[in-house]
Order: structure tokens, then C-alpha cells, then sequence
């Protein structure tokens, strides 16, 4: 019963990228702005993110539910695209994507070991982009799934 | 553009109670179950949760709006209720909420300083409890706040 939204993760190391979907996030912060996201440490974003130390995270609106499934499977990066979905080079080097109604682009300021299945990464927001104003952003109340990623 | 849910968090530590509408809340691991909140450092759950190491966490329902707002006010516990809310003692001895739909009574695991304005409290669950399995619980955007502190 408690309240997610679904959003898609990017980051990008050296040649190699990521992106999954993800639903455990929440602002921590105002000053700074400060966001947590829980992924497993197995996964190709957790990865890239650790080593570069840089992510983009994307709201996805109400009516993308099928953008956000692109991103339950792993990565794959070819031909200006991820997962097939289009990408550009963020202002940090961070792969984003302009389909998505809003990003935000951060710096990794602490990977947390919490003692269960996925680690905690706290995020310091550096740039923000909102592409459409008026985006109702998908929540997972609205899908049929329980648990985003 | 972040989904929240809206929650009350409560602790109890010796004969001093905190209790604290909160929205920056997620689940951060399946196996053990964990949740991590966003607390102020000088709100009284804080205090309360960070001394006896126990806490609760509430969803509250979509029609109680009313009740997530009285605990947006400094915490008084008189006679059975805090804030006019009426409390039972859970097996932790966290207070708990029974007008509210579920719980969940927690103990703290980490509290991290994630250099923000809220310290970030991961707790794990030990105990949960769901009163009305058909409740919808609230979330921020169904209300005319922007964060629920």
C-alpha cells in the first residue's frame, strides 16, 4: 500500500550504458536537492552509475506505460538508441531521453549498503529538464505491476 | 513531478511521543522487508524513533485526508490519543494509529546523514497490519499540499 511512481533510470561508463526502470525513489532533500533510489546491484545502470558517478533519472507520464517496459530487459545500446528508445548526451555525459516528459540529471553522493536485495544510491540533482509541462507522471497504482524494478 | 504517498510516522521513547505526517517514503528491499523515510532532525518522531530504535509507519487513506493534516502540528499525546487521533500500543510498543487502514511497526536500522535537510531513517519491518484490505491509500498528488513533511 505504499505509493511509487515509475520512472527510468540512465547512466552511462566509459562505452558501456544502462537504463532500467525503476519505482523506489523519493526526494530526500530540498537543500540540496536530494533524491534515493533503491536498485539492485546486479543490474547494468547500478553498474555504469558506480563507476561514472553520474545518473539521469525520468519521470515517464500516465500514457507511457510501454516506454517504461522497454526497460525491464537489459540494455542494449545501438544506433543513437537504448532499449530502442532514443537518446541524447545529457549536460554531465549522462545518456537522456528527450520521449520522456522530464529528467533530472545528478551527481552519486553515497552508495548505501542497507543489508537487503538492493542498494541505496543518493543522488544530488546538478540539472533538471522538464520537456512538457502539463506530463501526469505514470504511478504503479496505474499499471499492473506491483514493483517496478 | 515525483510520486508520494502521504503516511504517518510514529514513535514512542519512554514517556515522550512523536508522531509526523511524512511523504518522502519508499520501500528500499524485498528480503528483509525495509522502507526508508525522509525525517526532519528536529520533529519530535525523530528524536522519539532515534532513541528507542522503533517506529511505525501508517498508510493513511484516501478519504482521511483530515487525519494526515493534524500531524502536520507539533505532537501532544493526551489521554489515549495523539493529536486527537486515538492510539493503541503495537507489540513493539510503538504507538499505532487503529483509524488508519495499515501499518507497519519497524525497527530503525540505519539513520544516514545523506548531507541534506532530512536525515534518512531505513527501517525494517517486523510487524504490519492491514484493518481494511480495500482501502486506497492517499497520495500527495490527490491533495493541495507539495510535500508532506
Amino acid at each position: 500500500m505504499l505509493s511509487n511512481g515509475v520512472y527510468v533510470l540512465t547512466a552511462r561508463c566509459a562505452e558501456r550504458y544502462g537504463a532500467a526502470t525503476v519505482s523506489w525513489v523519493s526526494q530526500v532533500s530540498f537543500e540540496p536537492p536530494l533524491v534515493a533510489a533503491a536498485v539492485r546491484r546486479d543490474s547494468n545502470v547500478f553498474r555504469c552509475f558506480a563507476g561514472s558517478g553520474r545518473a539521469a533519472l525520468h519521470v515517464v507520464g500516465e500514457q507511457q506505460r510501454d516506454i517504461a517496459r522497454r526497460f525491464f530487459f537489459p540494455t542494449r545500446a545501438a544506433d543513437g538508441a537504448i532499449n530502442g528508445e532514443p537518446f541524447a548526451e545529457g549536460a554531465t555525459g549522462t545518456p537522456v531521453l528527450p520521449s520522456l516528459p522530464a529528467h533530472v540529471e545528478c551527481r552519486v553522493e553515497q552508495i548505501i549498503d542497507t543489508g537487503g536485495d538492493h542498494a541505496l544510491v543518493i543522488l544530488k540533482v546538478v540539472e533538471a529538464e522538464c520537456r512538457e509541462q502539463r506530463a501526469r507522471p505514470l504511478t504503479i497504482a496505474q499499471t499492473p505491476w506491483e514493483y517496478g524494478g
